[in-house]
């Protein structure tokens, strides 16, 4: 909530509030299950009035960079984790696919979507999970796998298609940072592994020279966009010269280092693997590209049921969570979204991936919030620290203000394009240069920052630190030590838990690990800590009512009190040193 | 000049003061080179009445933690030079002429020095050096390399001598921080270019593998270092865990990564290079340790004298920089030093290893002053700034302050002793354990310390930053852009010089370039600043008055002023942060 929204604003979102709530009716009515469809109604409803302005306020130069910026930030990832996927799935799923299924996705939520910022394309968890599910098909009939998948993904889309229509995105309201904290540290942790999975994989295919070659280059290319970005945020050279380094720090740094590696000599002559394509617009195994799903024995079919569950399961968090973070606190949206709606659109895209045999796409949650940022508009002003001692002494520190966003469909729909023009011949050519090696540096860079910036770190480095140095008004200091280790405790259990079963065949089972914790959070949790304590430890996720307004209001949590005494920690920071840009690897800050 | 000076080392300041100076005196004892010994002689007598307590004062912890950490410090440099300089003069100069030449002047200096305090052994620049000659010499005819190397010593003997006698140590006191950041950038920028031949060379002596995997090595065990030494100066856990990282950061990691280098598998099959070793005690060659100097043609040893000339001039300014450093403004010194009698010494072990083939040992710029830093007792104390907004508000900051030296010369001499052990047979075939890749690292960690602090590099900071987030009181402010431009380029100008003189077969004339700054600065330069733009951007290198005792007094600079009104900009930074740590790299601040 900032204070640039207008009353224009508030009406409008006064308006959305009341449309659509189950909190104030009473009998039947009170069950959003008795009443399907109403969300996405509303969600309709209440998005179409914009759909207008979301072409015709596209025309700024942020667009452009936005465009440019996604391109990289959501292409890259898609490919690493196809390269992971190719491997591990008997090279089922292949870079066409992975095109495919990005520009599937971008051009049918950036035309459809209710909320057209989220980014939607392919995780590093699909990968797992697709992955997961070839090892286990592998113990029985590694043939019906094609169709398995396909059955998976048809039974995932029919779950889809049921949450959706009985309005059971609402419990989405309910996530708070405790989750999205563990959520943020997990994928970090396994995006990191993977890195390092992909440069041991270059050791054992391509030899020892390829391998010490590729961790080098993995390790500058971290250095280099971590610095760039740094180099961003600094107070150094004109705000638009940083504003272009933040905006296209993948670009310098993949052009530069793809191009590092076909230097002639002893670089080129590494034979460092790269990544590998099939001809254009066909699929990576000789197959059609549509699955014969009717060539399944009927106990298989049945089989696919739970794990089409665990896909939804997966989606329903990991893309709501995507969602919830591209309209998060610190962004001033003025337009609201539409949780219910898009959530039906996924099922759709889910059931025309698995029909395709590709992998399924969902939200995106380090690229979908990058998304946003790159649309918003910072300031970065002069905070000016008035002392007592002396006359004209004083204190100067920046401090970043996001005064607006430049809300539109256009950059998603612009990359979608990009995409698919990605998947012709020539440029999968290009693509052919890039040496997997990039690959680990980019899971290094998204991974490390989402690790970087994460509230269970920085609360960690909080209990480490010599008290002395402390601010003295810095609320954690109001918290017992014993329920600060606790709150941590709990959260590093979570994502050990989940990290530790993802290594193992039953990975597909930790989407259900990780929506547990909103239940421990909203159930057991208030009994062990005071409201104080929660109240400066935790905070939702998304407060802005224009969000809030598809999940039905802001949630009734257990303890009753104004949103704005929620999120002491936070508070104090934004008050300090200003909203936290939202770096290309960072998630939920 | 701390607060914590007591009334006594105020005495002891006002007797040494007095006891040498040709600033007070009229006719022919006025000039220096009249009266010759004069410096020596006040040199030991100011220094003897402490010999005993420089034993006494040394049963403290601090003690133990310097002798360790200079130890390594010491070595791995001096090997890291001693690679370089082994291969490209023909062999001549090995490990065991390194270690012998690093044990003889650490012997020497800390029993016979008058500042213990100033570290001396091999260094970057007299590999330069040698191996300069070396080029000169295979032009005309190489097997009379030894006994040239050894003339060259002897004629640099004689020099030194000289100057000891004449008391044209004095000069010293005019050298600023002008000329010593550009010495030190010039090093850091040399040191860089030393790590990355010693890779280059990885390449072609042991092919790609053991190419890459050393600059795997190089790269993560300079990230190491550098990381210990930042968490170190953190305000994360107890002081006195981080006094343990910043203590032994060097012995942490050079275990690490030589392990690593050593793991079974692909690490242990890529064999890259380690440190060549011989017999124990034996030359590297296969002669005496005594070189024949007797059998040179006499046109060959007049042809010396020049190159002679060369090596004094380079320890005039190196050595004394050293020896300025290790006792410069930050460190509370009580003890007096002595830059005649030191410098005579210096005379004496460049005679002695020149006759036993050894590479001739000066004093260590970055490592003498990190002597001192670890024989340093800082207290991390908290600065609260009052904020004049609220009852209380307020900034906390950590602000570092050197309480006390412990001013001894047995941490110095224990050194040596550990030098001495190192080079018999079973200490020797560790070494040969150490991959020439960490030495890549040692170079790099050095080389950027030296740079990173370098005051060249802050006014660059400062001349890109956006003005309005800097403090109002920054006096780098009053200065106009042109004149912080002329003073940095001239620096610049100086630095770049230098730099390329040493790629080409003219290196050996750099110390004259770099001798030729003092005067620049002290004659030139203030002609083209006026004396408030001096005041602000330079400063004297050593204020101390214990130590200008030996150097004739403050230096009468053209602007006459009180040593109070001088280093304006660094004055503010130590008011607002303390005293900056030496860093085991950081040159000069």
């Amino acid at each position: 909530m900032t204070s640039s929204s207008s009353d224009e604003l508030n009406l409008t979102r006064e308006k959305t509030n009341k449309s659509y709530s189950f909190d104030d009716v009473r009998g039947w009515r009170r069950f959003r299950v008795l009443r399907p469809g109403r969300g996405m109604y509303h969600d309709i409803k209440r998005r179409l009035p914009y759909y207008r302005s979301d072409i015709t306020d596209a025309f700024t130069y942020r667009v452009i960079a936005s465009t440019i910026r996604m391109y990289f930030v959501n292409l890259l990832p898609a490919i690493a984790y196809t390269l992971d996927m190719y491997r591990r799935t008997g090279e089922f799923y292949g870079v066409n696919e992975a095109l495919f299924s990005s520009a599937l996705a971008a051009i049918v939520f950036s035309i459809l979507g209710a909320q057209p910022l989220t980014i939607v394309g392919i995780t590093g968890l699909i990968s797992l999970f697709n992955f997961t599910i070839y090892d286990i098909i592998q113990i029985y009939d590694i043939s019906i796998y094609p169709q398995f998948m396909c059955w998976t993904g048809i039974w995932a889309a029919i779950f889809h298609w049921l949450v959706s229509f009985f309005n059971l995105c609402d419990y989405m309201r309910y996530v708070t940072d405790f989750s999205s904290e563990a959520f943020g540290m997990y994928v970090g942790i396994i995006y990191i592994i993977k890195g390092v999975e992909e440069l041991v994989y270059e050791f054992s295919s391509e030899g020892n020279t390829a391998g010490y070659l590729s961790c080098i280059i993995a390790i500058l290319y971290f250095g280099t966009i971590y610095g760039l970005e740094k180099l961003g945020s600094s107070t150094i050279w004109k705000p638009g010269f940083r504003e272009i380094l933040a905006d296209y720090a993948y670009v310098f740094g993949t052009i530069f280092w793809v191009g590092f590696a076909h230097i002639p000599g002893n670089l080129a002559s590494a034979h460092i693997s790269k990544v590998p394509i099939v001809k254009a617009f066909h699929p990576t195994q000789p197959r059609s590209w549509l699955i014969d799903f009717w060539n399944l024995d009927l106990k298989w079919i049945f089989v696919a049921l739970p794990f089409g569950l665990l896909v939804m399961l997966l989606f329903y968090y990991d893309h709501n969570i995507s969602s919830l973070t591209a309209q998060a606190r610190q962004f001033p949206l003025k337009k609201p979204g539409g949780f219910h709606w898009d959530f039906f659109l996924l099922g759709c895209t889910t059931f025309v991936a698995s029909i395709l045999g590709l992998p399924m796409p969902n939200g995106l949650v380090p690229q979908a919030p990058v998304h946003t940022d790159s649309l918003t508009i910072y300031e970065t002003r002069l905070k000016v620290i008035p002392l007592s001692e002396g006359e004209d002494t004083e204190i100067r520190s920046p401090i970043v203000e996001a005064t607006a966003v430049v809300e539109q469909r256009v950059s998603h729909f612009l990359m979608g394009l990009a995409l698919i023009g990605t998947m012709t011949g020539p440029l999968l050519v290009v693509l052919h240069t890039m040496p997997s090696a990039v690959f680990a540096g980019v899971f290094f860079v998204v991974g490390w920052g989402s690790i970087e910036s994460n509230g269970i770190l920085q609360k960690l480095i909080f209990l480490m630190s010599e008290d002395r140095f402390i601010q003295r008004d810095e609320p954690l200091r109001t918290i017992p030590n014993k329920k600060l280790y606790l709150y941590v405790g709990l959260q590093i259990l979570g994502v050990a838990v989940t990290v530790a079963i993802s290594q193992t065949i039953a990975a597909i089972g930790f989407p259900v690990l990780i929506i547990l914790l909103i239940p421990l959070r909203s159930v057991l949790m208030p009994r062990w800590f005071s409201l104080h304590e929660l109240r400066v430890l935790d905070d939702l996720t998304a407060t802005n009512k224009a969000v809030l307004a598809s999940l039905g209001g802001a949630p009734a949590l257990p303890e009753e009190t104004r949103e704005e005494d929620w999120g002491l920690e936070r508070r104090r920071s934004e008050g300090r040193r200003g909203v936290p840009r939202q770096r290309v690897g960072s998630i939920n800050r």
